[in-house]
């Protein structure tokens, strides 16, 4: 096993909570415009636009597009079919930057914090660069370097997107960079480039009652309960 | 003119004293070692080494190589030209990460914390990704995030260097995004892709009676003496 040097984390719901950020934002905008709406409804349906929208970029159907743009589409779309009116450009362009201003979990900042003293951290996100800097800027979020699925114009899980991760983290050395994330497929790639893996599972990230990803499925290098149990058995 | 929203850096002479501290650490390596040789010679000479090492590459002579292989062949070469024996691997190796540990002038790291209040700050080197982020965490440079040659396999000044700033950080508004260099043809680069620019000199950069870039030459944004001046002219 080479020695590890850096971790890279996946963002959406392994750091931050987009979900309950989502809601609590499109809420109290509705609560200012006067708006009622089903805002749990926008903001699951929004996320569950997010696959389809970048699957679309994957396989060439439409150009390199950045995922601030694939969310206003999705956005746009969505206001339209559930009916809520009445949010001007100026409204949806702040609803759409939301994804820039969203809470880490209660453990991801201070987890975060310990891991940087012994390990070079970065994200390994399909959030644009801009998109994750912004959010770290508000989050805290102590990045030693962003990096992300617009640094390589291709969507993870392209294998392009765990090689510059391997390439400019690890110098070229697969088993010295170490995944962090929420989620099975995510890990299961990053182990076929050679990488090490740990899940931490966030069991809230899809709102009560998820199915999904609530505990590792295959066999990772490590699984943690959170990033300061990560830390702990890191040595950081 | 654009708000200005993020800043990137230009990082050996602009951020470092590249020089002062390679000389101090080869210097250490050769007492330790008990060779005595014209350690300011070997660096003035390796630095010299870095423009024709990056031209082969820009050339297309050979294909893309990081920054710290092109310094270890050239650090190779003059060790042979220079008659310096004694060094091992593992002497070449911890003198051709000295790249990595470099130490920022007086004013770097406090003008830099300053401006992150306020401002995106991230490099624009030609230096790796990983020489940059070790560099930031032994020097304590708080970069939001690293942009290098590295993430594009162009060295500066070609145009994907300058692009991948305005597209990442300024979401491709060029003059949201201020370059700033000690070196005025770095600047001029800048300013041709619309970026806005910000010359500091470093008349120390290549030792006493230095020659080049003791001043702006251009009409620039901004000048300032250092970064702290930087900071201040910027309202950070």
């Amino acid at each position: 096993m080479s020695e590890l040097r850096a971790l890279c984390f996946d963002v959406f719901g392994t750091v931050v909570d987009w979900r309950g950020s989502l809601i609590a934002q499109a809420r109290s905008l509705g609560d200012h415009k006067g708006i009622a709406a089903d805002w749990e409804r926008l903001v699951d349906q929004w996320r569950a636009g997010y696959h389809p929208s970048m699957e679309r970029v994957r396989k060439g159907e439409v150009p390199w597009t950045a995922l601030d743009s694939l969310h206003r589409e999705t956005l746009d779309r969505l206001l339209g079919e559930l009916g809520i009116d009445g949010l001007d450009e100026a409204d949806r362009e702040w609803l759409n930057l939301g994804w820039h201003r969203l809470s880490p979990w209660p453990d991801s900042v201070a987890g975060l914090t310990r891991l940087k003293q012994k390990y070079i951290i970065a994200t390994l996100s399909n959030g644009n660069v801009r998109l994750l800097v912004d959010m770290a800027k508000g989050a805290g979020l102590p990045w030693d370097t962003v990096l992300s699925a617009e640094l390589v114009h291709r969507y993870k899980p392209d294998p392009l997107t765990y090689r510059l991760a391997i390439e400019c983290l690890g110098m070229g050395e697969p088993g010295a960079v170490m995944m962090v994330a929420a989620h099975n497929s995510d890990l299961v790639n990053a182990a076929s480039h050679g990488m090490q893996t740990a899940f931490v599972a966030r069991p809230l990230e899809y709102g009560p009652g998820q199915s999904r990803d609530t505990a590792p499925e295959h066999q990772f290098t490590l699984v943690a309960r959170d990033f300061e149990e990560l830390a702990r058995k890191l040595g950081a």
